[in-house]
């Protein structure tokens, strides 16, 4: 009947619950159900991500921001502004989205759960407050210059990654031991900033003072020297007027360093490290638990089903109803006909919890790959060929080609280097790429011979050689159509970032990656080349935040500093660094502000400043830039210590704890075969991993505040 | 008769040889025992200490390195040149001191293990490449110019240290690992480099090759650039000309970086991380077993003294036996008054090996070290003030004191830093250095009263405290004698390098470290503190390898780079630029070549020339510089990779170690008396040793090359 229907849905959910490894705190009433399985559905999923996406896109296109091509003031076209209400309605379109999501959400946990999840909270407040500031911006026309809205986007993006909201509550817990480092940090900096304010006093004599004028002028000069230094941007400058002095003047700065940039920041590493050292297999021991708790919860679910004497000692599950459930069940179809088929073995008609338990283990299990077998080949010469060009030594001499490729293109380069471009004689590089393509076609042809096309496929490499090769051939043709046949004195045209010629020499530089492939033959790449792999995978959650301080970052940087740099004339030498500037203050690049918060800072504007001198008024300087200083430098100093001491410093850590745990493993055993399966968090840490307790089990599960199971 | 005597003598030795964790495998015979005893008496050991020291302070003086006050080029006064023969005569003499070094040595460890000891045979080859050396320079009456013995000196250093050498046989056996990343590394830079110059080739329009011309113009500079964009020195710089193009080529830049930088280099962390894990632990267990294989070793030798039955199942050592020892053996008094005690107490008159061992694991203690008593007064009066001066709360309102001297200094230095030298009226601050002179003196007499003298210079705190005020006392008074007592106006001379008003201000500076004192009281800040003072003591043999590979580098460097930078004219632009070269090529400072290494590499010729261009030709520069150019290169980017690649992720290693060790053990005890008394290595370790077995040293008792043990 209708009530078992219901408990056949719960079941439903709570296994889909277990394989996303999803919380099952949420509504088990039908109509719940149907909510929630239509809100996790895919569909609804790829619509909540593509408003994210768009809305923090936006800001490519919205008025301060002007994504152009050259990032020079001098020649860029002004960007295109896009009028009034464009940006915005498409913001409130994807606000719209959002107040669903939050409201479904808010329901489906319930209201006891609601107060206490402060994530979700945050949410309908973020929302609130942009909404707001959406109206204030619409009644001013688009022309009030802050836009709390902005900062606030990155949040949509947490908010809706379980991976990310737990690394933050780690990072958090990481922050008041760091934050005893970064005190003593401080405390390091302020004595060494007053013992160099009196070291490096103002003297009566203006030649023996360079030190004093240079760098430790006032109070905020001398902190800004020397926090450069601790970011060893400024390392020889800073001390060469003292040092040229007196040698003695080395030892403050000798000091200052080894005691601030050898000892505290590598603590700050260490201190990161030692948190970050069980987070990983916390991480996926969480997950397992969930996984099981959700196993579990059907369980108990459809063992309450109907016809189970209800004085058993042990609560068994029907098959019948397992499959009924499996077949509703949203699920890889591997899985699923591996339990399908296990259940078919399966000699009683009635499980126990630890035999449903053990059927859905399929789950925690990696695919094994077997690549097709070769076709088979009748003739003997045939046989032979397939023999030959299946054989490995003739992808070493795969290999050995794409080699001397990349030494003839290298001898081409440095044969061409002062050569005039009217000069040069570009039949040769033609000509070997003319030979080169034409072999690596024949060994595509061949390889594919002698494997058949499917289990040529099957191998990732030959794919991605596959690909190159037929873009190189199409590439090849396209330029001989062009420019016609490479002959002596043959030159194609250069022209613009790319062209024809241009990509072809491209793509046969990607080609020579293919001679990456010799890596796993060597047992120590390997490992290396794994755990880079695996350590990609891991990093996702903290990229994730990376990017959403950095957008916070960018977004606050263009707000502060819109307006500070405007185009001059044609002066070349200040262009580069007024560029740099420019860059840092109109796109989201991550290289150059980092770049700029570690060599630039305010220093530029004194280079500047001496440039003018030299090259007399050819512009306008603003005023204004002064004033802004200031706020730019506590801005790259926030930047600094959190994109590059803190960020760098998990990343460092991150990857402590995935090569020492590999290694670990390859010192225990020796099969090759590990490399290949073993890639997933899980499986790498299957041997340490705790199973959950019946108890813990049960004991959560009737703390479910919606399934109100009998004791 | 003498055969007891011998057998007395070997035991003193063998006994010595445990506390200094020495090997056993030596000569037994009484003269090879004498001569071994004098061979490790303090003061042979010192002469060689000594000489050492000599040997290697040598090139301070010698010819072409001139330590002078000013490194400027243009001001230093000609450094001394000591005669032909001084410096030679006075290497000979040290010469001769190892030649006996080694050839004792080598004595006492017998032929047979001589030809197994590599180490002595390269410390005979270093000593006859020396002397051949020495020969040929003195026959050139000093005029050569490479000296090869030179570069070989730091060898001595290095062969005088068990410690040291461990370590760069631990560092040896990482090399493998080492040399796979850096070959990745070679391959990921090599792969890049060709890109980079396919990317930005030259084109006809001049205007727009800026990259090409700037960084890609041939192979060795497009590789430079990438190198030292991998130390990311040029950070910004590199690719500002192509990104202000299209933003597009910024791709590149921020691949090759986070490929090469935050992947790459971290990876070698992580690698040498990894390798150096049990690196002190494996140091601190082979220890142990040395000293415990040298008191069996003395329990072995005393068992057959005499009148043991020969049949006895056990061996035993009468306790007046082991007091005769205990008399000659040389240890430190505390140690051998517990051991005489403890044999006092003891019941029986023989002892077995096990108690014989418990006696001497004595040695393993820390001494504990208990503050002399407070002095008792009588009157009611004096107890009240003891009471009120001996609290800790009167410690505090000393730092609080500090504080306030520190704040007082900084608020003198903010309102100072923008006036003329002339303008500035010192009375203020003289008068502040009176009032806290004053007060510091008091706390001193104040603290002593309560304390007694003897308990209160028990304490290291206050033992800088009391030194700190008197100095502080003699400074004021000289300079009130100097000056007059601070009035309105007051004005105290600047002079030199420091006057002696600078002095009692800098004094001033250092009273107020005593504000660290509270660091201790706060829990993680102990820790940090700790760990950092534990990394000092366990970074000896890591700073000795540096020393000497430092060494080595300077000497060559001098050799390679010599009179390459001639003194010029006035020119003050240029100046500091080549000062840094200058310096570099004549002393030995750390700084200031690890800075070159990093940010002036070859560069610096480029932006001498281009400031040569504004302010035309004010001197002669010397053609040999663009030749030198080339070897500076090599020999930069080899010193980039032993300093700053190498051994600094080796001391993030060791500190992640000691760290996390001391964490763990945090977490399992959470007594604080710890953290007073164990400090050393072994202690450290205590719980993890695990002590060698009774077989393992028989084992090794029977391995020895010159005691004949019968089974």
């Amino acid at each position: 009947g209708a009530d078992n229907d219901l408990y056949i849905n719960q079941a439903v959910v709570f296994i889909e619950d277990a394989i996303q490894y999803r919380s099952i705190n949420h509504r088990m009433d039908s109509k719940s159900l149907w909510l929630y399985r239509w809100y996790y559905s895919r569909i609804c999923q790829c619509i909540l991500s593509l408003t994210i996406t768009i809305i923090l896109a936006l800001a490519f296109i919205e008025s301060p921001s002007s994504l152009t091509v050259t990032s020079d003031v001098r020649y860029r076209l002004p960007a295109w502004n896009p009028p009034c209400g464009l940006t915005e309605s498409i913001e409130l379109l994807c606000f719209l989205v959002f107040v669903i999501d939050v409201s479904v959400k808010s329901y489906l946990v319930g209201w006891e759960e609601f107060w206490k999840n402060k994530w979700l909270m945050a949410y309908i407040l973020t929302l609130i407050v942009s909404l707001t500031d959406w109206v204030v911006s619409l009644s001013f026309f688009c022309t009030e210059t802050v836009r709390i809205r902005r900062i606030l986007r990155p949040f949509f993006l947490l908010q809706n990654s379980s991976m990310m909201k737990k690394t933050l509550k780690s990072i958090n817990s990481t922050l008041p031991e760091m934050a005893s480092v970064v005190l003593l940090l401080a405390v390091h900096l302020s004595l060494f900033t007053m013992f160099a304010m009196l070291l490096f006093a103002r003297t009566k004599d203006g030649q023996q003072d360079k030190e004093w004028v240079g760098y430790f002028r006032n109070l905020p000069d001398s902190l800004t020297s020397l926090l450069v230094l601790l970011t060893t941007a400024n390392n020889p400058d800073v001390m060469i007027p003292a040092y040229s002095k007196n040698r003695a003047y080395s030892i403050f700065f000798i000091l200052f360093t080894v005691l601030g940039n050898l000892f505290l920041m590598n603590l700050l590493t260490a201190i990161i490290y030692n948190q970050f050292r069980g987070y990983l297999l916390k991480s996926v021991q969480s997950s397992l638990f969930r996984r099981r708790l959700g196993i579990r919860a059907a369980f108990e679910v459809l063992s309450s089903l109907k016809e189970t004497p209800a004085n058993a000692e042990q609560s068994y599950v029907s098959v019948g109803a397992l499959l009924q459930v499996l077949q509703k069940v949203e699920m890889d179809s591997r899985c699923k006909q591996a339990i399908t088929r296990s259940l078919k073995i399966c000699s009683s008609d009635q499980l126990s919890a630890a035999q449903f338990q053990k059927l859905f283990e399929e789950l925690d299990k990696d695919a094994i790959k077997q690549h097709p077998p070769s076709p088979e080949y009748r003739s003997y010469c045939m046989q032979k060929v397939q023999f030959a060009f299946g054989h490995p030594y003739f992808g070493y001499l795969g290999n050995v080609v794409a080699l001397a490729n990349i030494i003839s293109i290298c001898v081409v380069l440095v044969m061409d280097a002062d050569k005039q471009p009217s000069e040069r004689d570009d039949f040769f590089l033609g000509a070997i790429n003319c030979f080169f393509i034409l072999y690596y076609l024949l060994e595509m042809f061949l390889k594919i011979l002698a494997m058949g096309l499917k289990r040529y496929l099957s191998y990732p490499s030959n794919r991605f050689d596959g690909l190159l090769t037929a873009i190189l051939l199409v590439l090849e043709v396209a330029t001989f159509a062009e420019y016609g046949f490479p002959h002596p004195g043959w030159r194609p045209e250069f022209m613009g970032l790319l062209s024809l010629w241009d990509m072809v020499r491209l793509v046969n530089m990607l080609i020579v990656f293919r001679f990456l492939r010799i890596i796993p033959n060597m047992k120590f790449m390997a490992l290396v080349v794994t755990t880079l792999l695996d350590l990609v995978k891991n990093l996702r959650a903290f990229a994730g935040i990376l990017v959403v301080v950095f957008y916070a970052f960018a977004i606050t940087g263009i707000m502060l500093f819109k307006g500070a740099v405007v185009p001059m004339g044609n002066v070349r030498y200040v262009g580069n660094k007024l560029n740099a500037t420019w860059v840092f203050c109109n796109s989201c690049n991550l290289m150059v502000v980092v770049v700029l918060s570690f060599k630039e800072k305010c220093d530029f504007m004194s280079s500047v400043t001496f440039r003018l001198r030299l090259f007399a008024a050819y512009f306008i300087y603003l005023l204004s830039v002064n004033l802004i200083c200031r706020w730019a430098k506590i801005y790259f100093v926030a930047w600094w210590l959190i994109s590059s001491v803190i960020w760098v410093n998990l990343f460092v850590a991150l990857l402590l704890e995935n090569f020492i745990h590999k290694w670990d493993r390859r010192c225990h055993r020796e099969s090759l075969s590990d490399i290949e399966y073993q890639r997933t968090v899980e499986l790498m840490f299957r041997d340490v991993l705790e199973e959950p307790t019946e108890e813990e089990l049960m004991e959560k599960l009737y703390q479910h505040p919606h399934l109100h199971l009998c004791r």
